[in-house]
């Protein structure tokens, strides 16, 4: 750390929560006041430290819908499946819905090409939750594939009509040339985009910022996803790129010799997790 | 020429008639036998010579369906407007469609995202008579525009729900390159790839044979886009590449010291004009 001398902070605008995150707690928060009994299918965000509030607000973290007995139950931004969602109707839950409105139109679509006869190709990850959700929405599609990329796309046995969506955090580049690769297998290849703007409007920016820095702290949960690429791409430009969830990640040593750092955070960081590290970092450069 | 010695000629077996054009001038030639009065509304297809023999059998060449008076008219392989198409109805005139049921395809697609309240792409040369027709059968679209890259792609005031068709011989990595522009700027984008592969699979042998020529001959009308086109593509390969119509063409000297001459053809000329090219560099090289 530079002693004796203030050290310059760019901190990122779109660092944390994005709408849908935002949305989704503030439901949240609002639902542990309005419930008795409520609990959330699943960590409602990747933050430890925003579970732990909601936990203390009474809000349990439930993993699936045959543990839950009783009272209101929170979907996550993620969504969840079609069948976890008719478990909970089944069970006549009170359903608090806080998925991000932008999966939500992700649903209807896979479920609009699935019905109209298009085989359906997904481009994120597998295992997502997200991912799953949207799966389970093209239940009435021939044909259902999840790709990452381009290169297993290719690989897909696909002709006809192909559909396509994408996992909202994916990026324009890596989906159009998945939408590249159906062109040359079907004649027709219908595509929403249902890209959120939000993360390569973050990624972005921080590549700008890494560009400029020193050193670049990018928060967020050690389990979230976007965190975890937003560092990645940041270390790519910046080698002094550390990816901290707290404050108290924070290492003295990292600060030699530096003058800029550069800020970012994941879609689920809160803003008083961001703010302390930022504190944090403006005292020490003094 | 090298005298005394054979040249070496490698044929491309994609040069000359394509699908399309092969079913046109077979469906002239015979409606040239079936009716006493005919006439085919613009040169049936971009090869003068293929004309001349036409109008030999009595196939008149007119271009406006107004200066028919009776009799049967051939519509060509690129296809009418279907302005064109009603007014020849209106007059009662017997019609010969050998438009290339690519093209009808094109047509039906343009259709049918013109009636689907989608804003429609073409992606082809604005001027082409084939494009022409494309963009007549999407009159109930809000919005139809004719794009040749790209470039011009983004420049477009697009959202929504986007539509795209290709003029069948376009390049896939230019159309996919517009489709892609069109992904930016619309939630939904809903392709029809209408590209025929006869242009690629032409192109990429002639790349291949041009390659491994000291020379290059690409033969077919002056008039023939696709034929100027093969033969830019071979010439940025191999220098040495001429565009000629016919055997009447050639010139001595382009044959000074070549061992091998590769020879190819543009979709609309017929064998004959070919073997006869083959014919005399064959003579020539001994």
């Amino acid at each position: 750390m530079t002693e004796g001398e203030g050290v310059k902070i760019l901190l990122a605008g779109s660092a944390g929560f994005c709408f849908g995150v935002k949305r989704a707690t503030k439901m949240a928060f609002q639902a542990s006041e309005d419930h008795d009994r409520i609990c959330s299918l699943g960590p409602i965000i990747h933050s430890p430290q925003v579970v732990r509030r909601l936990e203390e607000k009474g809000v349990e973290v439930i993993q699936n819908v045959e543990d839950i007995v009783s009272g209101a139950v929170v979907i996550r931004s993620h969504g969840v499946t079609l069948c976890e969602l008719e478990a909970i109707v089944e069970k006549n839950l009170k359903i608090v819905d806080a998925t991000c409105p932008f999966v939500k139109k992700a649903h209807e679509n896979a479920e609009q090409l699935g019905r109209q006869g298009y085989s359906l190709v997904i481009v994120g990850e597998k295992e997502h939750p997200e991912v799953q959700g949207i799966v389970s929405y093209a239940r009435s599609a021939g044909n259902v594939y999840v790709v990452a990329t381009a290169e297993e796309a290719e690989k897909l046995a696909l002709t006809g009509k192909i559909g396509l969506v994408a996992q909202t955090t994916q990026s324009f580049d890596n989906f159009s040339e998945v939408v590249k690769a159906c062109l040359r297998k079907g004649r027709e290849v219908r595509v929403f985009n249902t890209i959120c703007d939000a993360t390569s409007v973050r990624q972005n920016e921080a590549c700008e910022i890494a560009r400029q820095s020193d050193l670049v702290l990018v928060i967020g949960g050690y389990n979230s996803a976007n965190t975890a690429r937003l560092a990645k791409i940041c270390r790519a430009i910046q080698p002094r790129t550390h990816h901290i969830e707290t404050v108290a990640d924070l290492e003295k040593s990292w600060f030699d010799g530096v003058s800029v750092v550069g800020i970012t955070a994941g879609a689920s960081t809160p803003k008083w997790i961001i703010d302390e590290v930022v504190e944090k970092v403006k005292c020490a450069g003094k």
